[in-house]
């Protein structure tokens, strides 16, 4: 069974964004030489998320206020969280909604998508490097 | 390493449903011949959720009323994504509260489940053929 | 490929809780002998999650209120689920808020976690022995 290792870092100007990092996460599928088995992919941070769906900027805007509504940043004051001098008590629970992590199939040397699965890494709390790991494993 | 790819083909009638594919999973597994391993199970659609919980219908009424509340079909207008001419932007965000996929552990060549689990596709979008990705690895 | 399984058995006294698991799945870390590879972690119940985030308090009880807003446990007769005589109609719900399972890289023998990343058993219909699913694949 062979193992590959990467992290990304992202320094996302705002305090939340989407990013498509497919191409990355490719790149580092073929860095590994894995033909068949498993990619996963997931936020090193609490506070960001990765998710697989549509790469379309009407989506994301829906997403950013969905999120809002389910979980608004302000006032900080609504979240316990941030009586420990934080003000991100949201992003924690938008990134449960949006999840950690996703596993993605490797059949053939290619990551196994459907027609417009792309990979994205979901900002809640930017302004500072954050990483994403990838770990590959397979033959 | 073993590896085993299979995908399955629903074309559910109705906008949205919640079908039972555990034995299909099951079939693919005896197929793979794998004993000890992980299974992945995904939508290769982003509409539409891999989940596990509990096969009873009052439940899947109960998912039903509440990711219509949390995410309205109408109006269709109220979605970005509407504007490309499609009317599933509901349905993207549903299917993030659903989830993705799972990750099943295989001990001795079973599914290896607790007492309720069972698989279900969480179809959002739904009157066209969509597919399921089967992946398993393991010795 | 090394394959090393474990349950772990919780029995929250209250109906709802979050319990910081994470010594308990390097242990059965170390005991797999697996130094690259895959854990996947999964509440074998589904009304139960597991989960990675934060060991705070405060976010603990911000996920607390969240989630009983999101899907109140009363009244019971809210949920179609619970004339089956059940009262954890509620519970199903935000165990798919908060998820199932996670899948966490080993990296040289040890979790390959980010700084602050923890794992999780969110209990939301306790006062009974419930089990968690410890499987590890690789080499």
């Amino acid at each position: 069974m062979k193992s590959h290792r990467r992290e990304l870092v992202f320094k996302v100007p705002a305090r939340r964004a989407f990013v498509n990092i497919t191409p990355q996460v490719e790149e580092a599928l073929r860095e590994s030489g894995v033909r068949e088995g498993l990619v996963l992919v997931n936020a090193m941070h609490i506070t960001a998320s990765v998710f697989i769906n549509d790469d379309e900027p009407g989506l994301h805007a829906d997403y950013e206020r969905w999120l809002e509504e389910l979980a608004p940043h302000e006032p900080v004051s609504r979240y316990a969280h941030n009586r420990t001098g934080e003000d991100n008590g949201d992003a924690h629970l938008k990134r449960q909604v949006m999840g950690r992590e996703v596993v993605v199939a490797v059949t053939a040397g290619k990551l196994d998508f459907g027609p417009w699965e792309q990979i994205f890494y979901g900002e809640f709390d930017g302004r500072r490097a954050k990483r994403v790991l990838v770990k590959i494993i397979g033959d």
